[in-house]
This record gives structure tokens, sequence and C-alpha cells, in this order.
């Protein structure tokens, strides 16, 4: 046993711009590390039934089955798709990015047929493209993503989607990681059926956490399967009845991660939804300007970019990976670089939930300034 | 927005003597709470890499791929079932408790056909057992509990099983949750395939965290599938090139599970495995000599008894939910009632980890005579 080779944990601090986690606030910190209790304490029970008001009070819904999976934003994705497929059925689903193609993968994975509305990456759709593939075949389930974290562009037109699959007889999916807590996210009166998002963006917890809400329309759906989901740890007949009566056991909850979530949530709720998109809004506009005095373009057009992701163009002859290994180990900044089609072309800037601040964003405009022209 | 609805969090500090989650040292919390770096941030990777290679000496393993699961036991669990399992596969379960029911029930779901190798809830299984089904059919998987966290039974004779496992072209799969670090587990010395455990548990650090090992003659079952592995989330393909090369992005990590994690890691290390495993040993022999002074006799007979988990008879005219209520209430001590055919006949008492204190069994003990005889 050497124990010489593992010393005590030592860290960094980072100023996180990437696309996720963002930073946290000494205060959900403080909540994470409340002694560890049991998963049916009753007052464990009474943090998670605190947490589930909060969740719906953030996504603006009444659904009843409002939860947060035991795992990252890709569980939750995963969780949102695994209870609605049965094998065979048919699936939609928007790829305009990275996170569109991983709703595709995980689709497949459980015997869907799964078509493809497709664009460029960095462009979005027109809801009309929606209406004319629910007109050629008959989905069960359509999946989009709001706010794409790989290309910084937000799907715009979501009420009129969700219309146009319910006028077919289809559920909508949204994945909103990278848009709750940020930007408007409205479940109920956008009519989405199924929607998750990621505890380390704009709510600004520690990663491992994912936030679900499912509408009633979708919850008699999963009543109606003929096969149990094939996935036992996110089903979601097992989750309800740990969350709500019986209170039955399920898994072991992450109780610390639950403390910081609900911290993280309480804090969104204290700030006020609006005054909170406000801010973001506010800060990314802070910094486009910023970008624009660098003569860094953004690679998304106003009109549809997103204010919790910025995807600045890399200007031709500065090295991607150098120029942020550079923000990292001279500044302690984060952020990161373009996936596929993207890697080298963008860098990505997140400006999400306590990342999201003045501070923030005047000194990576400045440490970028001397990277760049320095 | 009703703030006043959701006061600052207030939870209670418990001494924890279920069947998990056991408490966590001051350490593994102050390791917990540093602040979240990104899951691709090379002090990040750092972190992942030492506690592979601390995960690997408490598994008593030279597998390469050795990694902590993002999620709970139970989804530890799953990825232990599904990675290896395809539709069709033939796979022997034992069941002698809760825990073997959800590996039967975690199998079918994957397609396997299952055959269970049962026992009443208590008993365990001869060797024999296993080589006699081993020898009707063939199996690709055999999957059993180490530490039946329902009973408190320890399944003894696992390098004979694992050896008629291989003799018959099998997999052997060990639950390893409530018995790594509390109790011997030599993974490569009894020629176990699979293993998977949790945190929460005799390693003490907060849930959500499932470590996992695989070895070599698994790693190429994997690689010979015909199919996708079926669960996106817990793919150990996905998985393997995250915690290796090429560090590929798979799930934004949970940073400060891992931090606490590699700590109470490192405390097991630090404490060297058999001096752990005999202060488990010691405390628990020091709760039977108080069990026995209340006359509350030990369900499972001192021969394949745990150290880790006692489940005291329940006497006749005791109310079981009420005498935990009290502990609760008026000791703020957390055991655990009986599930299934045990339910109202047996509590269920951890001292794992750090859990496992002198102090903690006193403090039980009195608590246990007071309510019983105050």
């Amino acid at each position: 046993m050497q124990n010489s080779s593992f010393p005590e944990l030592n860290t960094p601090e980072r100023t996180l711009l990437g696309p996720g986690p963002s930073m946290t606030s000494p205060r959900v910190m403080r909540a994470l590390s409340a002694p560890v209790i049991g998963h049916l304490d009753p007052e464990f029970l009474r943090v998670m039934d605190e947490e589930q008001q909060l969740l719906r009070l953030v996504f603006q819904t009444k659904n009843e089955l409002t939860l947060a999976i035991p795992g990252t934003g890709s569980a939750g994705m995963e969780a949102a798709l695994c209870n609605f497929i049965e094998p065979g059925d048919a699936v939609l689903v928007s790829v305009i990015g990275f996170f569109g193609e991983r709703l595709y993968e995980m689709a497949k994975r459980y015997g869907a047929e799964v078509d493809r509305l497709e664009r460029a990456w960095g462009e979005i759709l027109d809801p009309a493209e929606f209406e004319s593939a629910l007109k050629k075949k008959n989905y069960k389930l359509v999946a989009l993503v709001h706010a794409e974290t790989s290309t910084g562009a937000l799907q715009t037109g979501i009420p009129e989607i969700a219309a146009a699959a319910h006028r077919h007889g289809a559920l909508l999916l949204l994945d909103t990681v990278t848009s709750l807590g940020g930007i408007p996210v409205e479940i109920d009166r956008w009519d989405v059926d199924i929607a998750y998002s990621a505890a380390q963006k704009s709510l600004s917890c520690p990663p491992g956490l994912a936030p679900l809400t499912v509408s009633e329309r979708a919850r008699q759906a999963l009543a109606a399967r003929k096969t149990p989901v094939a996935n036992w740890y996110l089903d979601l007949n097992g989750l309800e009845k740990y969350w709500g009566q019986p209170h039955a056991y399920h898994h072991t909850a992450p109780c610390n991660l639950h403390f910081a979530l609900r911290e993280g949530l309480r804090m969104v709720v204290e700030e006020g939804l609006e005054a909170r998109f406000a801010r973001h809004r506010a800060n990314a506009e802070l910094f486009w300007e910023g970008l624009e005095a660098l003569e860094l373009s953004p690679f998304i057009p106003l009109e549809y970019r997103l204010a919790t992701l910025t995807t600045p163009r890399i200007p031709p002859g500065v090295d991607d990976a150098e120029t942020r290994r550079r923000l990292l180990e001279e500044y302690n900044i984060e952020i990161a670089g373009g996936f596929g089609p993207l890697k080298g072309k963008v860098w990505r800037v997140g400006l999400m939930g306590y990342s999201s601040r003045r501070e923030n964003i005047l000194l990576l405009l400045a440490a970028l300034d001397r990277i760049l022209h320095g």
C-alpha cells in the first residue's frame, strides 16, 4: 500500500465558462456538504418533496411526474426516451447538432424506427418541416433539442412544433439541458410532453442529477406500454413510487446532490425566472459586444443565438487547442472547443447560472485579448 | 414565487447504522465540496486516473477496465449485466434474497433467458449446486450476490463457484455492494469476471457512484458482442473511452462525487485492507455480544454471517416500525427493517466503513436497551 502516490486532493479553482459544468454558488456548496442521511429518512423524503415542487416552478409546469433522475444529463436523455419507446415504435428526431445525434443513437438502441429531420450544424428547423414530416408517417414520439450545446443555436417555434406533434398523435420530447433556468422554458404553456435538463448548466449545481418532467398525456402512454421499460434504473414506474407514495425503495438516492439541487433551485426561484432570464440575456449581450471589439464573430445569427452559450468563430491562423490551453493554464479559465464538423472552427463559451456574471465576462475578454493580440 | 415555503436546508445529523448509506468521514466531506471543475479538465482526468488506481487496490485486481459508474449501486448492477447480455443469452442467477431478485429482474429486461438457483432468504448455496446447474445447460453468465444486503448472509465459496463457471465457459458476475472495503473481496485471486459495488457502503462515501471492474475474459466477451449494448449511459465502450485514452466526452462526470470517492478510497488504502477487515470483524463481534446481552438473536448463523450487516430477529411482541421510529426520533439513529419475507421479522444493522466504530455500537445497544426494556 503506497500512500505516498496518492496525496491529498488538490484541485484548482477554475472560472468555468464552457458548456457546463457551470460554477456553483457557495450556498449550493454548503448544501452539498450537509451530512449524509438515509434515502428513506422522513427528513430526506421532505427534501425530495420540496425539490419536486421547486422543479415544477422552474419547468413552469403542474406535471405530477416531475423529479430528478439519479444520473447526469445523458441519463436524463435516456430516461426521456426509454420510458416512451417500445421496439418498433416510429420516432422522429431533429438532428441539428451533436445532441440531436445522441437522441437518434439512443432511440435506435431501444429498438425504435428512427427518422431524422436534419439540417447543417448551426441551423435550426422550421415548424413547418415537422408538420410535413408528421403528415407522411405516424410517429409515436418527436424528439428535439431546445438549446443545442454543440452549436449555440436555439430551436425556436416549440409551441408550434408541439401543436403539430399533437395534431398527428405524437408526443413531444424536448431537451432543455442548456436552456432550463437560463432562458424561457414553459412546459405547460408550450404543451411539451417530456422534458429533461441537467443540474450543472443554468441551474448551477454540481453535475450528477437530471431534472425531468412528464405530462399526463405521456404518463398515459407509459401506463399503456405492452412491454416493460427496457432500462431498469431509469424506469419511471419504479422512480415514481420512490419519489411519491408509497416511497418504496428503488435506489439509494445521491442525497448530497439532491441537497445541492434543492438549494440551486431555491436560488432560481428567489431570483425570479424573469429576472434570471434578463440577467442571462444582458450578460450575453455584454459578451457579444466584447467579442465584436475583439473581432471575433459569433457563428450563430442573433435571431436564434443562445444567451446561455455563445460560439465565436476561431479566426484564421489562431490555434484552437493552444488558445484554450493558455486560458486554462495562465488564467484558470475553461472554455470548450467545437465538436464534429465544428471542431477547430468555433469555441463554446457558456454563461450559465452562477457563471453568468459580469466579472467573469470581463476577465475572459481581457484574457482572450492578451492571448490573441498580446 | 413563494420563497417562504422553501426555507434554508435544515437536515438532521444521524448515526447511520442501516444497510447504507453509511456515515462519511470529515475528510471525505471536505473532498466532496472542492470546487466544481470540468469533466475534461486535465486536473480532473488526473483525479479519475488516481481513483482508478485506488479502485484496483481495493478490488485487489489488475483489471485495466476498472472505473466508477456514474450512478448508484443499482446502476452498477445494471452496467454489470447489460454489457454482457444479448437477447437470448442464457443466464444463471442465484436468488437468496432481494438483490438476487433484482439481478434476475434486470437480466430479464435485457432479453436474457434467465434460470434461477434458489434458496430461502437467509440461506446460501453450495458451490456444488452451481456446478450441477452448469452441467445441465450452457450459460453465458452466472450472477450472484456476495453479501446479501436483505438477509445479512455471506455467500461463501466464490473461488469454487468461479472455477465451476469457467469450466463450463460462463462468466462470473459478483455483486460486492455490501462487501467491498469491509470484508475480503479478491477479484483476481478468486477469478471473478465482473464485480460492482457502491460508494456509500463500506467505502463510506456519499451515494451516487458504483465501482465496477471487468476481467480480460469479460472484456473480450464485450468486444465479441453482435448487437450494441442496449443501454447507452452504461455502455462500457463509451465509458472506457472517457476514463482512458482518448478521454472522449461521454457524460459530464459528477466531479464532486469522484473527489469524495477518491478520498474514501485513499482512506481505505491508508488504513490497509487487512486492518480494515479486522476492524469490521472486531466491531461486528462487539455488536453480536451486545445483542446476546439484549437477548436479540442473529438471524444468520455465525458461519456465514456478514460482519458488515447483522440482522437480529425482532422479538415477539416488539413493534418493528415503532422501535425504528423511536431510534430515529429520540436518538437520531437509523437502522432498517426487513424486506419481503423478512419484513417485521428482522432488523438490518450495518456497521460499515466510518459507521463501524465502537462508539456507534455502544450507543445503538444502549438505545435499544432503553426502548425494549426501559
